[in-house]
């Protein structure tokens, strides 16, 4: 393939095996022009959550044609092990796909055949947008290339680990941490602090790693993030832009009310 | 008018005639989702900027939508002084208009007669979306309510300013230290330090409020806004949201670099 | 031109010609299905409302692509005397416009020029989705078919009308009752039943009819409109989209509560 | 939660208690204005309908944000019993979920899990917008108060009707007498008159009554949407806003024809 | 039905019983501009592909709503056996379905069901657009004339062909060569030459006309679909309008730079 | 500026400078997909034409988008000489205006304004997106890159040539043949082939080159741009995306019924 298109359909395992850790923005907004800004502000990676984000259809491809052309891996969350969607994603040039609720191998092995042409899965041919964009032999190396992370964030997919992780073509798991405390039954608080789901979420970066495998988790804060990448995580999302933009906002709003109540000025 | 479309039209005038200073959001991103964000962060108004923002007609009525059923004041900054936008902007419900380049009193009084009915002004009626969420007496109601600032942002501007105070119907005037800037030849800069423009901005402020008109300025940091409020600047924007997600996106990038490269982890 | 388009693109001049009324519906709504059920309902003629409506450029495309197809003819009422956007209208295949506020003959003269070609007029050559739908030789006969209404809609507009309805070129004037009856002091209501008022609405039609033009008015009840058939309007516009959803969903709710009322239930 | 998001969220629920009917407004146009017209109407609440509607996703979205705001309740037909959406639709901020085609007592208890967070359901936790309208306590109070009804508009799912009203956690059923008719081989016409059928609404009502849950009824015509609360039923649909456009236009057409033929103008 | 409904919803049945070949294009742009350019190109039906095209849920729709009114007959290729969306695309008023990798006759059965209203399947009433294009009869004619085409492009498919084909209410099959060849292991190519292959395709298209049924099939060139006529193919698809646009701009594009190599201009 | 934004924003410049001839394609179909499948086939700059396309803001935002991140150069034709909108579409990022119907040196420096900044001219400071994708000194080099075509369409602005030409800032001239034919009475015909308007074509092509600024021009077919090449024409347009769809699906249809007509399969 063109060598601009390698850099960028292998940046993630380049940086990878480089030892490096990759760097994930999430898109909630459903904005093209969201997208674009994240796509500059540094991510290695940018994904679009179909699951809980505000996007649908036209906004996905939108946003996806608004990464590419930056140096940005565009990911999709899918909401759910839809082969249909899946695929579709895939034609449009997402360039990996995150499932959420793996929990049993079987969907792990149907996840995989989602995103690969026979005879080593299920994949329809017909890679539309991501031809025209990847060119011609996109079809020739995709099943290699594309991304594949399953979600564990319940019990059970916790419980069945190791059969997940022998999934053939897997790429990694990828933790959502909130669905993993509701499910064990303490809630579903981001950036947990309490022993034992950090020992949780560590054994399962190790276990994943000992695989050869990668795991991703979910972070709110760059602080809480760079502890996951000391528990061995190596795709690391931090926030989304809907929270930042929400976050940045009442900052600015409630910095002013703070000033203006230290300093009212005379009129007031 | 009914008791909650009197609180929502009046509600920068109440808060004005209490001395206080009305915190305005901007919005460049054509997205209602992060409008419905930045109206639910404690701004007082927001507005939804057609003139360096991305938004179009489609966008700004999706934004508008989203607004509606806050209690934040729904403004429009148009592109220019174009009468038929202008009546199109207040026909949709926006309870306020912001108009960029205004440097003579015939550029002001041509403002104010786009945005009020006959005989006061050339307003054509048909207040479809309006009547429908403020009610049939929107028409009876509309000039006395309706918010008309003109932008003071070129030296031209400036050297008019007493005349363009003078035209009946002004609720006040809008300062762009950006384009103020660029036209004194000191360059665009926002939130800028330097005393002669500062003092220029302090003079603005107070001729304004001499003529018992409301000054408004636009400042990116909380620190920059509240010492405008200290010049006497009653409606103070802050930012953009499109700024915020750039800002907030690059801060959790680059905090978590810096994290990395003072602790980096095993793996790296 | 084909026997199909012909049917569509004179339609409007064939019922005048039979000595028939047009009876026109109105969209405000930015929506093409909204637009289809209208296509469906009996109106000779549609027009997209882009001055008091909330459809933009895309809603305008969508909407005409929407009645395209249909036996009905597709106009638009533009915001303003803007020839660029009424020549854009005009390529996309609308087949008549409706000018708001023209007041003297100069204006006429300048509506009737942008929706002219050279030598006749100024409007530029591009006839895109218009050649597509309506044929190649579209060029040869959109002076001819092209129905051009200039609103009269204010004293102004009164005073001048003779000189108006001298403009060659001009297809008829479009009375707007509500701008009228504004800028003469009286209020913007419709349907409006004083005498005075109904004098001058007639006294239109007469000297339009007069000049061999067509003379058309907006009216919302049928009663009103059929009311101004008898005074010689001959483009009879009837409510909108908007305003009836609005009234029928009023009714069916107050119906209901009237019913629960007469004979409440059990249970309440 | 605040008061004014328990006002809203528990608003059915307040009127149901106190022996109210609700009234239910349905959209099937895919346009976030016909919803605004709809939410001033004096529906209680509204149902965007995903099943035999025309709106996709974003649609959908634009149409909730434009009732967000109002005392109207949002509430969602799904298209299918399909958890992915279902989770997605309530994370955008819908109060309820009305799901087509449910038959078995084993669909309506997926159908809850769907709802509900675990323990309860097997709902993933992410309520990104539902989170911003509501305030941060919604992941605490959603399974208390989202609204879950089981369309009953089968044969099958008559038959089973107890197994499918001892669920736990349904708030009621909703019947569809089109698709009842359709598979009992009598047609699929609505606000049917004949005793056999009315019986089986009336014997429905009852039953759902008998076991504390709220049965719903779709119908036409206000006549029949009260003859439905004689009978016992609690959540009443009346017609669409598709349907009150296409006959409102309709009669206003046939109504000036009406006329003109009683009463023809001269020219004619 | 009226008249001109039933030339449309029967001209693909009215060629096929003359003996002709219907010519189907194909249309994977998501815009209504490009599905109004290529439903005034001269082919006979044309499929809005949202398996492998970029169209979401409301590009559909506008695309739907461009091809109504002209003579073409609009078909979807779904994404997959949905029952939800094939029932929601008919309700919309596609008067055809394509449905991909169908490998067994229970899966023949279920696709054929979604198309057919009890007691002949399980599709739900509700043709709200439909109906309101094709008129109120629509119910009772749609189990009869909507196409069903259930795609063989998989080994395992060609395996239970037979059975398939036994189909009750099935119209024909779609052959998708591009999947076919891939899970055949001789890779996606189109247009394929190969002895064998052509061989395949052959005999799938006799063996479909022998049960009645009307044999499709993919093609790109003209030549190509030339020659699947000639194998009995009635239903042929030449590539897309994706694909027309590449290649038309690749042309041009080419074309001048070959001219401009051969002779080249003065000041290069 | 980095050097790949300069590679881009002086990448016409500097083919002219190498003596090359810049090839432009031309957007009509208001569709992100048409436009990345255009700016993968090889042009030099793209133009998405809002005076005669089918593309709102909306769409012209998202084409923007879509070509942004290629080799592509973004132009825009706007609808005619509309400082707001010139203004606005820089600073989206478009990084070259052709504006149409220039006719007079008051014009061409009233165009040339509205690109440049003060002290050069009138455009307002607010580059948002500019300034995004091309980094933060966008401000300081948009004077200096910026592309600034004037169209000569018309006799009058024929007979201006030269005082155009002297227009500071000016890039070059875009002639627009269908609409000078059309002004001298020869009709709007495009690459036409007659002696007198050929010399025209010619002597406008030298005295531009003359004046050291960049003639262009649109043409139909690679042949005809290709004589203008010859003619010293150094920006040149080739069809349209629109166009290119519609001759490449007629000719799909056409070759097919040949092939038919002269080898009819049996069953015909």
């Amino acid at each position: 393939m063109p060598a601009e298109v390698a850099l960028l359909a292998r940046h993630l395992r380049t940086l990878w095996s480089a030892g490096g850790t990759v760097l994930n923005g999430w898109l909630h907004l459903p904005d093209a022009l969201a997208a674009e800004v994240m796509a500059r502000a540094g991510w290695d990676s940018l994904t679009v959550d179909l699951q809980h984000g505000m996007s649908g259809d036209a906004a996905a491809l939108s946003m996806l044609q608004a990464i590419t052309g930056t140096a940005v891996v565009p990911l999709v969350r899918v909401p759910g092990l839809d082969p249909e969607r899946i695929m579709r994603m895939l034609d449009w040039g997402f360039l990996g796909v995150i499932c959420p609720m793996v929990e049993t191998a079987a969907q792990a092995r149907a996840l995989v055949q989602a995103c690969r042409y026979p005879p080593h899965g299920d994949r329809s041919f017909g890679p539309t947008r991501a031809a025209l964009i990847y060119g011609p032999e996109y079809g020739a190396w995709a099943d290699a290339e594309v991304l594949i992370f399953a979600m564990i964030e319940t019990v059970r997919g916790l419980e069945n680990l190791d059969e997940i992780l022998a999934t053939p073509g897997l790429s990694g798991i990828y933790v959502g941490p909130g669905d993993l405390g509701q499910t064990m039954g303490i809630g579903a608080k981001l950036d947990r602090d309490d022993a034992d789901f950090l020992e949780t979420l560590r054994d399962l970066a190790q276990r994943t790693t000992a695989r050869g495998l990668i795991p991703g988790v979910f972070a709110v804060s760059p602080a809480y993030g760079h502890r996951m990448a000391g528990f061995g995580y190596r795709l690391i999302t931090l926030s989304s832009d809907f929270r930042l933009l929400n976050t940045g906002a009442r900052q600015s709003v409630n910095e002013f009310a703070r000033l203006s109540a230290e300093s009212p000025t005379k009129s007031r």
